[in-house]
């Protein structure tokens, strides 16, 4: 029992130690162990590091990159500007040590054990992929004071939770260009993921040239496509990062794109398709029943499998709602000569059949969760996406996968494209309570982000990703208990604007769409309204999915406003302190918020309107009239009859959406009145 | 003689009309005839455009463009978002036609006439490339009000002054990926640019792929080229916008890279050369009297040319001192034998064997204004860059060239990385006063701007870059008295910030570098400094090449500041007026400017300082203490006399450079000074 105590006492101990670290030391993820010491390795022009291991391709890379960027945050004029070998004749400040090259596989050992004191950095892994996670930490730890810059003394050992930690971009919708792939690849190396799921196709579009089958990428991307080469490069530059890439090619359904350039291999017969400028689900599906279609994906994949060099092969199978199917004579018989009594398990024959043409290339399936039927092998990964809003249970399916003897990763909680706060993101924790033999355990891989492109552009895509995905990659590397969401927020600050350092656009892109909004004018005054308001959630802002086109402008308000508004949280936490306790200094921090947005007004009438301004006037007007009140109030002033009245109205209003966009601090300003009124 | 004062009056009409025009239509560069009716063309979502004309491919790319600039701009969900045949049911609203595809030569016409009325707008050009310098004009009279977005009726008859408007950009002192070049020339379009000028190889490094010499790009680069197929996917991108590029490789000097892959062709004998990492004028150079030397250049310019469709081909030979030269015995020998008596003679001797092996390629050769020696053929382009800084008379070698023969093209005043004010580059007039025959005249093609690189990465290339260039556009297409700085100065306001949608960063990246100055606090202090402030000028900020490493930090405060700084012009025109005439108004403006800067030194000193900081807590000090004195001896306070001794000593530390900048309201305030004091 008194062991009891003192593990407890221990674990307590280490908590609240991790949390003092959290405050000082922005890392994220956060690694498995970490001992602060009281040195400091101080870097100046003389820094150099040094490489110990064989083909140091990948460690290079990121020594590269590492001298760079430190350069860059400090400003210090280095005399080296590579790695140098172990073998020189004058040790190097950092020392960099590993025994063997990664395969990129989810049996990689991607651990590392990182010492700083005054005069060394070591930097010691099992694999170069396990070294470059290691200089991301390095470079985290890098702080200053006024006259120095500094890593602060530390000892970490570190390890992933989950070997699968990915982002998948959906460039089917709206494509991205290899500079948006590569920035993004940057950014989640800096955050350790190791997992690149590329959604290549749709019905908005077929992304990859195909030399087998030209007519895909010529008559069904708008020219916009990647080469061979230029998919080569992507990978290539993803393994220098130790970030492996899962293609995806989304069969049977979703095949808008790959009917419009081949419409024999459809169920409707006779029909022709276009790519698809809306967004949804779509009827447009692959025959399984022709044979064509087969000896078509066989050629097509054994012709693009191989530019993918990873053991796994996405094919999509969601959303097949087999209207097609059910409303075709021949589909019907060939169901019934082979005893298919379902859609599911006439899909479930089609997967099947491409689970062989995938062995023969020596790739292992990969599938959204409803390939997992009876009769799937269990060879199959299942990539559980649905939960409760697809009427599942929460959780949805990934433990049930597990417990069935799949291996499995989880993507419901991680929809990114929501635009649902990143704590709700932070807090899905995949296993949870739940009781799971070691087996099972070992089958739940991890998870990946999803980042759908119906509403995004180059533009704005990148401002939806980050900074939320940095969370979601600390909850798949880091311990569960690892779960302050004060201290996420906190270190998620830092961590944000490192990531322009990688071209993240997330934050230099918005004040382009507010000059473009403006016309050039002062954009202050609508950036006080984007720091309020955040873009409509969970696929409203696009109802039915015939709102908007892959055409339609994405340079809007919306665009330029994100999740997680900038003044939501301050401000709600204002408005909390203030009705706990009314102290003069909570007083004055609720009413400086007030008074910007009273003022805000005068300074939006001040700029010349355009109709894409227009809408905002009575989010503005409205806003600065309810928070007049307020102050009033708060001011103990005499607040008239009419005025009260006029305050529900103004919220009346308020609640309802401006230009795609929801005031969320809305329910703050209720709860200010209903105290005060 | 009536007739005489009826044409200068008409003239002077014209000139008032123009001027009026250029305050509400901000064009540039400026058409060669425009007329305004009073009419305007409303843009709503019914919007469509037909295209007549062969083989659309060019025309079809820039109406999508243009499709897409223009919903993003107004907002607008158009109905259709790609162009339509001109043989559709339905009249389009907006009608293209053109007679020819541009061959992509010096003899292109990229003339246009562009009408615009309540209901239609018509596009007619002789090339598809005129046809699409008609969009871009039509785009930038894009407007609006309150409750629409419209394009003001005009009649439009264009063409260009020169035909060659050229940026150059060297991507060899720092490299810059594919999409810095092709947003890049997305930027060139918008402003009728026609050429684009890559320089490809220089002492730091050699960014060609070359399978027959692949040492050069293994060895040369440090893994920073371009590949074969990026190559061609910059120049069929550059041809959808009308573009031509002309590649060079810079011989016999500027060959550290070349010769560090294959140092048995320098001049110096087993000599090992490396990349250099500094800027400036190096020794290594080929030797012209090694027969490898042209087998080289032949077999290497038979590989890269036809990557290149130009007719034209730039080979440097720029800045060859001949160190190497004189320093070789079997290199005076040659000239000796060969009677060549000066280095320029062996380096003609050189350039002619290059001229046949590219006349063998069906190549013309361009080359730097050094070139230009008795015996070179007139078949040669002469690229005049030399001039007053170089000893050479003003103007350069542009009109001697054309007097003596050769074609030419000027960027002698076009040196933008100068970092010089675009006021000097917009007077930059080619031509000037001088009389030439109209033979001659026709042999001055036109200019290029050059980016060179040394100080300049991906994160800052743009802000050197843009909005100038626009102005030197404007500079070769429009007419010679298209020339009024202030309403030069106005449009450029406009243009500058539209090129943010090409992708052009100047604007955005300001503040990322701020941010990461900052650590991530408000930037405000630091922005109000970064706008009195510029870089260092005239390669002053690099003195001798040995400050700058290629992987020193750009990062800094003078990579956040550009030329022509935003608060700037402004000052002076308030310090101006007010010392004309110091009426409340101007007294108040002058007042504000100070008072900005008295309170941003307190902003400064509530931000955390750090080693990138700590150099301007002098500038910020002294300009608030300056600020402070002036303020009162406009208000009539009493100023003692050791405050004015202190300004003195203020103004002295002013006069410093700070973080390689300068402060560039310097003579502002002392000629404030003089006239209160």
């Amino acid at each position: 029992m008194n062991k009891l105590i003192t593990i407890l006492c221990l674990v307590t101990l280490n908590v609240f130690a991790q949390a003092s670290l959290m405050e000082t030391h922005h890392l994220m993820p956060w690694p498995k162990s970490i001992q602060s010491n009281n040195q400091r390795f101080v870097i100046d022009e003389n820094l150099t590091v040094s490489i110990k291991g064989n083909n140091p391709y990948r460690v290079n890379h990121a020594v590269t990159s590492f001298l760079r960027r430190l350069s860059n945050r400090s400003g210090i004029f280095l005399n080296e500007g590579f790695a140098q070998p172990a073998n020189n004749k004058k040790q190097a400040s950092i020392q960099i040590k590993y025994n063997n090259i990664a395969k990129l596989i989810i049996q990689d050992d991607e651990s590392y054990q990182l010492d700083v004191n005054t005069n060394q950095v070591s930097l010691v892994a099992n694999t170069d992929v396990g070294a470059i996670r290691g200089l991301e930490t390095l470079l985290q730890l890098l702080t200053n004071n006024e006259s120095e810059y500094y890593i602060p003394g530390v000892s970490i050992s570190d390890a992933p939770r989950f070997v699968w930690r990915g982002l998948m971009i959906d460039v089917s919708r709206h494509f991205q260009p290899v500079n948006v792939i590569k920035r993004n690849l940057d950014a989640m190396a800096s955050v350790k993921m190791n997992v690149f799921h590329w959604h290549l196709t749709d019905d908005q579009g077929f992304r990859i040239e195909s030399k087998t089958y030209p007519k895909l990428h010529e008559l069904a991307s708008d020219g916009l496509y990647y080469t061979q080469e230029q998919i080569n490069d992507i990978v290539n530059y993803a393994s220098l990062l130790g970030i492996r890439v899962i293609p995806e090619l989304d069969v049977p359904g979703h095949a808008s794109a790959i009917l419009t350039a081949y419409p024999e291999l459809g169920s409707k017969q006779d029909a022709t398709y276009n790519i698809e400028r809306y967004s949804g689900v779509f009827d447009p599906t692959l025959d399984p029943t022709n044979e064509a279609t087969y000896v078509f994906l066989d050629n097509l994949f054994t012709e693009i499998a191989p530019l993918f060099p990873d053991n796994y092969f996405h094919i999509g199978g969601d959303e097949n709602e087999g209207k097609h199917w059910n409303s075709s004579e021949h589909i019907q018989k060939f169901k019934a000569e082979h005893q298919l009594a379902t859609n599911h398990d006439l899909q479930t024959y089609f997967n099947i059949r491409l689970e062989k043409i995938l062995n023969k290339l020596d790739k292992k399936l990969l599938g959204w969760d409803e390939i997992m039927t009876p009769d799937m092998p269990k060879t199959a990964i299942i990539h559980s996406w649905r939960g409760e809003h697809e009427g599942l249970p929460k959780g949805g399916t990934l433990i049930e996968a597990a417990k069935k003897g799949y291996n499995t990763i989880l993507s419901n909680g991680f929809y990114i494209d929501r635009m649902e706060s990143v704590v709700k993101h932070y807090q899905t924790e995949p296993i949870g309570d739940i009781q799971l033999t070691s087996e099972e355990r070992s089958r739940i891989l991890g998870g990946e982000a999803t980042m759908w492109s119906e509403l995004v552009t180059p533009l704005t895509i990148d401002s939806r990703i980050w900074p939320r995905t940095a969370a979601i990659a600390e909850r798949l590397w880091s311990e569960k208990d690892i779960n302050e969401v004060d201290l996420m927020l906190l270190r998620l600050e830092t961590i944000n604007y490192r990531l322009e350092e990688s071209g993240i656009t997330h934050i230099r892109n918005k004040t382009v769409i507010l000059r473009n909004l403006s016309n050039n004018q002062d954009i202050s005054s609508i950036e006080t309204l984007s720091n309020v308001c955040e873009p409509l959630k969970i696929y409203s802002r696009n109802e039915g999915g015939t709102e908007y086109k892959t055409f339609s402008p994405f340079t809007l308000f919306a665009d330029a406003c994100n999740v997680d508004a900038k003044d939501a949280i301050p401000f709600k936490k204002a408005v909390n302190n203030f009705v706990k306790n009314s102290s003069k200094e909570n007083t004055l921090t609720v009413i400086e918020f007030l008074n910007k947005w009273v003022n805000n007004h005068k300074s939006f009438q001040n700029i010349n309107k355009n109709p894409k301004l227009k809408p905002l006037e009575p989010l503005s007007y409205n806003l600065a009239e309810a928070s007049k009140t307020l102050i009033k109030l708060i001011n103990k002033e005499q607040v008239i009859k009419t005025e009260r009245t006029a305050f529900n109205q103004q919220i009346d209003i308020l609640s309802q959406p401006f230009a795609d966009t929801e005031l969320v601090i809305l329910r703050d300003l209720e709860k200010l009145f209903e105290v005060l009124k």
